[in-house]
């Protein structure tokens, strides 16, 4: 399973990380950017006009985090099961847990509306590059900060016009600003469950096959976007191709890959090799234990844990098979290789020079500041050492009131006016606290914290003045008044004044913690976050100047085309054949999960052909946010469901390595004959064979 | 705290790990071979004959991983709490536990008898190099090997004689096998407890202030050793100084430093860098949240995990530093300049290159085999799949009734006849039992193992067939007899046919696991550790060849000094001071564990000067095995007592660097202070005075 979006780890990564290598079949391409003559070359393929605009309005993204793709023309949309896993919880009831089980609609009046789901689909793009530079040109520091929010926010608004339930429009800087485009997306935001397996055969293998080959896997689910309670029309799907790819096919995926950071230096990458990704595989390793046990306490607190256990699982083999990249001798030569070559050239010509020589530099500096405060940044600003959903409801209130004391450009970004919904409306969400559970967490972190900055560290000072951290966790926990959503509002809307008269133990906690938080936040964003940022920019925009867009830009959660070929790859020296079967998934099957058949399966065993294609793996560069990405042939046929990548593609992050990057999909004939065989959902069938 | 000895960890580390730069001041040196010149050219000390005697004399091992010294002549010794921790948790009864409160016997009569304790003195060191070379000259290979043991088995038999309850020989390799030295030891089995504080005081601060400083701790112990009922008769002994050492005095430390890997080539960390350290600390995190969950449990849970999880933090900690150290980019790159400087001058030299050329490559490459087999050989050869008491004891008997159908020379050593004894008292040990304690760590280990090993790995097929990781666990812990000591018996006596007709699940699990321990036990010694070890051996005899003896062999656990200068260092720009106090100790201490002061010392804080020296660091090189080591001074008087490193010398087993690598002591002042004042050990003050 991939991230799907930008949450907690993803911010981390994005938040630390950033030369890419013209490697022949790589590459996240905008869809006004082919690589025309390289398919022509290579595979004797020219894509029409028809071709990029029918792929670009058959293709969605799923705000949360994921792609998508119409596969009929009434609305119909294919993504992955784990793409629509807040739609299944926020649908579940007692007794009716949309995980557990398969859901099928077998009429329009059977589907479900997801309590929260956005699909978006790219209807327009606009080089605006122009625009931009213009209202910037000349500028430096806060005026050029807010000259570049003035016209975005121009070009936005006049973009989305009056209607802005229907449109999103969104300002994207491609190349770190080399280019800004102006993306106007249709906005579908009443989105219904058409079909779900569950999720026993959608992560069918769990923890152990996940970013992993070969694998037997049914991650899809199929959606319905409605316009006015009907059906939207969307004219523009890809039809699902009754047999899979070939083996040596050219195949094309169509999404919105989520961050890369290709054109991190070297100095990045090795603050990322050391201490960051061990530190964290330590860290979470150690939650992950904390949560085993706990759940094995009892099924109710395995219930609590759950969640959080399965993000820990995805979150800690994410980060080993990066760092396991990171420490693949031979592609991080490439990469210093490369960085040299770069360096060498700007190093001879003194324009380039003046005006790019000392970025490597600076970035290797601020890096090393970033390593030193890597612990306290960690473990204070990104809250690690106060990891307990009580304590975040805590702090938000204590760090909202004083951010809304400041002026607005001042603010951090989720207490600005315009985000100010979003966050109340997760202060006050009536999810169900349960304090055992927030007690062991909290202590758990605090007390890792306090381990790790030390007893002298002058917030283990502050803190533990008088009291442990487990003294400190269960204090606050178990006297909190913060599980009342009147209790939160109160002190919300009483701000600054409302804190500093609070006793509640969780608020006082929150307020000691405050100018620890602000010092570090500030010192990182200065020191670390801010030179890193700007020299990455101009070495981008280096790059940009050399290459032009022969290159392709870091991905940006927007629309993107790879295109790949059917193969498997070696490992160990041996070759990982690229098609598993139904057959192998039958034989891979155990009595116990994560490896338990549902019945429904079992029963249909003998009705399934062993030898249909089950999963395939090609060489599309893909990253987080492909999720649900639809793989299609020249023909534009919808061929597979990109769901996963290869151990490999996980140092997708930091470059592409033809040799063993592999993109993970269900086969469509796989889709089409479970759907038929195992689920007899015949009419679904039908409508994506047909279009009726 | 330091490692102690040579248990799991330590032979994880010694088994994948290992060359030294002449830095000045570094060095472990044995007694034959101290660095006079330089010692008489940088401080003007030239030691006689007679100091070196009387270093030798007065200087102890405890058979378990310690070092120790005389400090009266009737047999008084002076080492660390934490090397007394057998003892008292031998001694330790319902009620009266010794790990939580001090212990003085303020006459000879209240010393208490530890249960299984060693105390040995090195009488005699003769170097046998040319006797050993002589009985090995010109074999190779299997001949080479029986020929070194018999060699070895003659020599150190003919040392001992007929006593062997008094005297034990040991042929010691030093430089990797350049020369071969017979040490002869004078045991002590009778050793008595005379005092300790308690573990809150010697061990203050806890987990976040080990392996750091500024520091605080007591951490020492007095123990007597008797002969015939008698304290033993010790003329040699350190007598105590009233004053602890000067800022800048050169100070010596004589001790046992376990094992250092500082003829390591450059593959061979690159290996602990990348993957084994990363995965030991994910590993070891998990294990460590584990535990600490369970331990919030209950009282009764937090008693049955405390000694386990103490040791998960102290080797978490550990790893941690030596990870610090090997991503040290200068420390490193010295050590890559210096392998490339070796390396050329032996391609340099015909004859030098035909002996010696191939050893780095050949390192290399058992390196990478290494790489890829270590998850395998982690989780099975090293159990860290089957982590649980009741598993070791079935897998015991299951390998134990396997190796004991094989010839003596073909066993794994453990299964040896020598060693037989040992590990039937293990065996048979009335230790408690634990099932829940064991069901959550072998279910645990184990489903750690299948998932990182993949559901597809042939031992996860194999053991996994019918059940899950968790039900095969919970099975074979609730469904074993193995609590019965007298089952046991009967299964190791009734050897490989009991074995085969045994139903007990646990017995069957290890069965089921045997094949695969086997096999990569096998592949892992042919493969990694032997030729590994044939190139070390190789590369540190081509050192010797070029330097002799003006360089330290690696540590092997035998006694030796080191020199070094009472200073502090500079950590992040600013300068540590090499002193505490007692009055520091009094600031540091908070109201809870592990900063809680022992009503004693609370008592006795008017009655102590602030200002005395409670702890100090120096630059003296030392390891695991040092702990309770004496720190002299010229004049041979103690000074100290080393009980830790600072964070930089955990990369002390890779290299050594005086500008930050520092050992920390217990200050004499403050040991004669405390004994006084906060203990009122009067009698003991005065014997370790006066000598009476």
């Amino acid at each position: 399973m991939r991230y799907r979006g930008f949450g907690l780890w993803a911010a981390i990564l994005l938040g630390l990380l950033q030369l890419p290598v013209a490697h022949a079949g790589e590459g996240m391409w905008p869809l006004s950017n082919l690589p025309v003559a390289t398919l022509k070359q290579r595979f004797g393929f020219s894509p029409s006009a028809q071709w990029i605009e029918h792929v670009q309005l058959a293709s969605v993204r799923l705000a949360e985090g994921c792609s998508g793709s119409f596969v009929s023309p009434h609305g119909l949309v294919l993504s992955n099961h784990h793409c629509a896993v807040e739609c299944l919880e926020g649908l579940s009831r007692p007794g009716h847990n949309l995980m557990a089980s398969d859901f099928y609609a077998a009429t329009r009046n059977e589907e479900l509306k997801c309590p929260a789901m956005e699909v978006e689909q790219i209807v327009q793009q606009r080089n605006v590059t122009a625009a931009v530079n213009h209202a910037t040109r000349g500028k430096t520091g806060a005026a050029y900060a807010a000259a570049l929010r003035a016209v975005t926010s121009r070009l936005e608004s006049a973009c989305v016009g009056s209607d802005a339930h229907r449109w999103r429009c969104q300002v994207v800087p491609l190349y770190h600003g080399g280019q800004d485009w102006l993306y106007k997306y249709r906005r579908y935001q009443d989105v219904r469950l058409v079909f779900v397996p569950s999720q026993a055969t959608s992560f069918f293998g769990g923890y152990p096959d996940n970013f992993n080959y070969p694998r037997y896997d049914f991650d899809l689910s199929v959606l319905r976007v409605y316009v006015h309670g009907k059906p939207a029309d969307t004219p523009d799907y890809f039809r699902i191709a009754a047999h899979g790819p070939r083996a040596g096919e050219l195949v094309f995926t169509s999404g919105n890959p989520g961050a890369t950071e290709r054109d991190d230096t070297i100095a990045q990458l090795e603050t990322l090799r050391y201490p960051v990704f061990p530190k964290l595989l330590q860290y979470l390793g150690h939650q992950q234990g904390l949560l085993e046990a706990y759940s094995a306490e009892s099924r109710h607190n395995a219930d609590i844990a759950s969640g959080t256990l399965f993000f820990m699982d995805n979150a800690i083999k994410s980060i080993d098979g990066q760092l396991a990249a990171l420490n693949d001798a031979r592609p991080f030569a490439r990469k210093v290789k490369a960085e040299a070559a770069l360096r060498a050239k700007v190093a001879a010509n003194a324009s380039l020079k003046r005006r790019y020589g000392g970025a490597w530099s600076a970035i290797a500096a601020a890096e090393r500041r970033g390593r030193s405060l890597f612990l306290p940044y960690w473990f204070i600003v990104r809250h690690a050492g106060f990891n307990a959903h009580l304590f975040n409801i805590a702090f938000s209130i204590v760090l909202g009131a004083h951010e809304r004391t400041l002026p607005e450009g001042e603010r951090i970004s989720s207490y600005r006016a315009a985000n100010l919904p979003q966050l109340e409306q997760e202060l006050f969400s009536p999810a169900p606290v349960h304090p055992h559970y927030d007690a062991l967490m909290l202590s758990s972190s605090l007390t890792m914290m306090r381990n790790l900055l030390g007893s002298d560290a002058p917030i283990s000072v502050a803190l533990f003045a008088h009291a442990s951290p487990q003294q400190r966790a269960e204090q606050a926990v178990f006297g909190t008044k913060l599980a009342s959503i009147a209790v939160r509002k109160a002190l919300w809307s009483g701000g600054e004044q409302a804190v500093v008269a609070s006793h509640d133990p969780m608020i006082v906690l929150a307020r000691e913690m405050l100018p620890f938080y602000l010092k570090f936040h500030k010192t990182y964003e200065d020191e670390v976050t801010a030179p890193v940022e700007a020299n990455t920019a101009k070495i981008a925009r280096l790059r940009f100047a050399l290459y032009g867009t022969s290159i392709y830009p870091d991905a940006t959660f927007t629309e993107r085309v790879s295109y790949g070929v059917v193969k498997g790859w070696v490992r160990d020296g041996k070759l990982v054949p690229p098609f598993t079967t139904i057959g192998g998934l039958y034989r891979h099957a155990r009595s116990y999960a994560p490896l338990q058949l549902s019945p429904r399966w079992l029963a249909a065993r003998h009705t399934l052909d062993p030898k249909t294609p089950m999963n395939f793996v090609s060489s599309n560069d893909i990253v987080g946010g492909n999720s649900g990405s639809p793989v299609i042939d020249r023909q534009g046929r919808l061929v597979g469901l990109i769901f996963d990548g290869n151990p490999p593609s996980l140092g997708g992050a930091f470059w592409y390595d033809g040799e063993k990057n592999r993109a993970v999909s269900v086969d469509s004939a796989a889709i089409l004959a479970a759907l038929k065989h195992v689920y007899h959902a015949d009419a679904l069938v039908q409508e994506l064979t047909t279009g009726h």
